[in-house]
């Protein structure tokens, strides 16, 4: 049987993971820091591991106690406002790699890990994984940008079947009420009026359960280097903002403009979906209409 | 005072750079995971620590116990025929991002950590700090990228005042013994013939005193991000063979083209020394006739 660990898994996109991986037959192994579990986590049927990967040692012991055939890494830190920068992702490289020597070592099969839009350089804004330049500029995007490099010549060298899935935009359940997407429903919902920037941003935004959905479709694949996990449909973050308006029927509420725009945003950044529609095969369940009638939908039940 | 603490300090560039950061006033802490050391060691003005810099939480035990105003890394994995590709790469990874952390908590100064001229993309060979695209293609190349490029993001974010030396290709004193000079040496001075390749690739040798003194001006110098370690001065291997064979006497017993050249060798690997002498302001001792000559003088009598 094939049986996958997923780190990250009480988290944003790891949570949302576990059903399909059930579904598929995986025997799933669910690993977290958190000692207490909402009810949408623990009536699954996964096992909980509670570990913390950046304890020296841990994820050596992690790997050797569950002996995984296969291993989705979202575990990250994704701190709103902090994780750009913080001194923390350098934590995170060095328990990735010796995470992913432990699972050599155990004789582990496939090895997914999650990467972003912002290994890319920025400049282009276009994202194809063969054709746009790496050039990230915060710390965060330069230590996902070097585990990849490290991890993809390491697999190389031993042969090992891995993949890297560059994650871009997301929104929906579970959300950081203070990310874009998740306050202005909020402030929506509540009848308060929701400020932003001119949003003239093109982005591509993915609602979080087919982000998950994709990972768990590249884990089964044998497709091997980076692929972006994405949308392939292009969006301004002020139309993000007008659907959730319009949909709550609260065009009035909405402030766009309000805010400066942020110093450094490149105008553009977006991906290109064909690596992951053509050899991954995999199609997103949600379009932007759909995801956020349902994130909408979800936030007037949380 | 000055304090430096000096990591690889008994290895073969390491050991070099004692005596010339104790004559340029520094108060030297001399890191090593050797119990034993040679007289050449023991008999320095320096502080011997042993600490094996691989095992969790000692990098940042060794800061907090020393506390380094400036920090020389030469420590890595080293190993000839190993080295390349070898998984220890990924633990100096580790090492390297926790040592720097603890650096910084503890208000160190200067950090300055050894690079490698296997950065750079060899399609192109001529290696230029600002022009010349990194592409590494071994585990070890990669691994000090990988490395860079998270400290110099890091030093970035955090006004830490960093530089990265790259090292090309050296021999000298303490040489592996089965490494390309030091082997032509040993042959030839016991009088058995010394079979390399033909030796057509261009390079840039330099003796590794040089090599340590380069740095040892580079940690005193407020130069940041990376500077080419490196003579500027290109010559065939073959060259170099027949420049000890000459010195020797011996040029009947040089046995040119009688193994093959390698897979994969870049033709040419030199690196640009402009940075290294008009910014650092460093000029190498050794010219390869010297240089060649003080190698052999130390080979007959070790």
């Amino acid at each position: 049987m094939k049986k996958v660990l997923v780190t990250g898994a009480s988290g944003f996109i790891g949570r949302q993971s576990l059903t399909p991986l059930v579904r598929r037959g995986f025997e799933v192994h669910a690993v977290t820091t958190q000692s207490q579990l909402d009810e949408s986590l623990t009536g699954l049927d996964v096992t909980w591991h509670q570990f913390d990967l950046l304890e020296a040692g841990t994820p050596a012991v992690m790997i050797q106690q569950i002996q995984p055939s296969h291993l989705l890494h979202f575990g990250w830190y994704a701190e709103p406002g902090k994780y750009l920068e913080s001194a923390e992702n350098m934590r995170w490289v060095a328990a990735t790699l010796a995470m992913l020597q432990a699972f050599k070592a155990s004789e582990g099969e496939r090895f997914v890990s999650a990467g972003t839009c912002f290994e890319y350089d920025g400049a282009y804004g276009f994202c194809r994984e063969d054709l746009t330049p790496k050039a990230p500029t915060s710390l965060y995007g330069t230590c996902k940008d070097a585990t990849r490099a490290i991890l993809a010549t390491y697999a190389d060298t031993e042969a090992l079947s891995l993949a890297w899935g560059r994650i871009f935009f997301l929104y929906g359940p579970y959300e950081h009420p203070n990310r874009l997407v998740s306050s202005i429903i909020r402030s929506l919902l509540s009848g308060q009026s929701a400020k932003s920037s001119a949003g003239t941003q093109i982005r591509d935004f993915m609602h979080v359960s087919d982000v998950a959905e994709g990972f768990v479709h590249l884990l089964e694949s044998d497709v091997r280097g980076s692929v972006n996990i994405c949308s392939g449909q292009a969006t301004t973050i002020a139309d993000v903002a007008r659907t959730i308006a319009k949909q709550l029927k609260a065009e009035g509420l909405l402030e766009l403009g309000a805010l400066p725009m942020r110093a450094n945003e490149p105008p553009l950044l977006i991906g290109d979906v064909q690596r992951l529609t053509n050899e991954v095969g995999f199609e997103p369940r949600y379009n932007l209409e759909t995801g956020i009638a349902a994130a909408i939908d979800w936030w007037r039940k949380a």
